[in-house]
């Protein structure tokens, strides 16, 4: 039986542009893709805030979803609203705006009966933020981490305190550097580590993803896609496939943690081929055992065999 | 016992300056840094030009490698030189010079003994120089290509005639966007193969590499190095370890190009650790043993268990 999860994070609405469509007020945030990826793995409880025009259907779909949303509050005024779009290559994204809403003054309440949660998932809000929810928490087994640029810019001290109260950090490729002050991605995963968390995971998008451990380097290719349409919401989803892996793990073993992040890459390969959650509302659980399957059948090749070589000393 | 393989490309002086050192007047080239991964899996007949001032020491290395050099040209004039600097994270060289000096009336002359050589590898060097080499060769089982940017941009239609008569295409991942048209990737990968080549390597660096052929897609993760020195020759030594490990197997099966692009990994990885070819000559087979199974170890990871998931559909 897998543990419950506690996920904090933004319930939004997106309008995202990308060259191969754009939708307006897609249902989105880092909670609500973490929460429906997750859930396929654990219970999901969600800690969030939204205004009173958040739309019956998304709160319906979260209800059937089975998120418990026991944590969502409903504050005055309107929801958190981002707009955004994707260049040519869906590397480079550009923020076209950001209305905070209900989220300038927001605060994450834990409901009593949730601070036992023995798995926690700080998605992408500010770090003193992160530091009260875990106030909050007695002693959870798990406290997994994201957070993004405008954080290590702005609020690094904050973000460094957080650091060293988590268990596993999620970032991608440019924050690592960022963050770590080294271009070298591995020594960067290194670094990290020194801040605080156990484990970090380092996500760069259509190269995969590293994980960086007491059990040294795991590496895990991408899923190959030849259609992405939107990648909004990659790296929420990857990280709902991960710690949803690891809440269904009774021991964070070197095992169940490369296993986790081929289950975070197979849930964000679905995420970005259709705009919002589309995709992600779809899957059965013999999508992900298929997708599992061929993201192993990847990187396969046989051993070295030394017969090939010519064999002893090749040096000069 | 492995087939021969003919490499022909540049032998040159290189100027390298990197955050990590600098060299002057270097040994490098296309076909050197090929000859040196590749002899170390098969037997290699180089086809170059060098000019009057070659060094002594660099005639004896290539020799004492066991590279046959019955085709390696002296004209009258300078040798070849290039200059170049690598920025910060490694990322991104300019070139600082290109002297082409014994390089510009170069025609690359095949030993009449060696036309029968069952393995050529066309290093980077113009698309027609490349078409001459083939013009000279009676039927080679594989047929392996290396090319640039420029001459993507200056040598197209040149370019895509070759294309028709190669089996094995090794580009890197701005070249395959470029040669495509398409910015992602797997497109790519699979456009190009419908440009001529039956299997088409894609190199990404620090990323690793992808390859796409009958056999569909192999992901390759790079060796995670907390130390690169100097990228100067990775391309042309993946090369070297990809081609030579297919020319000791004698059939071009999906298990025997998987284990072909592992080694050129592993033989990269050795080149990028120091400046110029100064580790590659320093290598045992057990030192590509060891990294063949790291990078093997690197990714894998147990099948997905149904039991994680809640089963079923999980559409909704």
């Amino acid at each position: 039986m897998a543990d419950p999860i506690l996920v904090v994070g933004s319930v939004a609405l997106d309008d995202v542009r990308t060259p191969f469509g754009a939708v307006r007020e897609a249902f989105g945030g880092s909670a609500t893709y973490f929460g429906l990826a997750a859930r396929c793995f654990a219970p999901v409880r969600l800690v969030a805030v939204v205004g009173e025009d958040f739309p019956a259907a998304h709160r319906a779909l979260l209800e059937r979803s089975g998120i418990d949303i026991g944590g969502l509050e409903v504050a005055p005024g309107r929801c958190f609203r981002w707009g955004g779009e994707y260049g040519y290559d869906l590397n480079t994204r550009t923020t076209l705006f950001t209305e905070l809403n209900v989220f300038e003054h927001f605060h994450p309440k834990v409901p009593a009966a949730w601070r036992d949660t023995p798995v926690v998932f700080l998605g992408n809000i500010h770090p003193e933020l992160q530091g009260e929810v875990l106030d909050q928490m007695r002693d959870p087994r798990l406290v997994a981490l994201d957070t993004m640029n405008l954080w290590i810019e702005i609020a690094r001290p904050a973000l460094l305190a957080v650091l060293r109260r988590i268990h596993l950090l999620i970032v991608n490729d440019s924050e690592a550097r960022e963050l770590s002050g080294t271009p070298n991605l591995i020594q960067a995963g290194q670094a990290l580590r020194s801040m605080g968390p156990r484990i970090v995971v380092i996500k760069k998008g259509e190269h995969g993803a590293m994980a960086f451990s007491e059990d040294g380097i795991f590496a895990c290719a991408a899923l190959p896609l030849e259609e992405v349409r939107d990648p909004t919401g990659a790296g929420d989803t990857f990280a709902g496939g991960l710690v949803g892996g690891l809440a269904s793990t009774p021991k964070l073993t070197p095992a169940a943690l490369r296993r986790g992040i081929a289950l975070g890459t197979v849930m964000a390969s679905f995420t970005v081929q259709d705009f919002g959650t589309e995709r992600l509302l779809r899957i059965t659980s013999e999508d992900v055992r298929t997708r599992s399957e061929s993201l192993r059948q990847l990187t396969q090749f046989e051993p070295f065999d030394p017969a090939l070589s010519k064999g002893g000393s090749l040096a000069l």
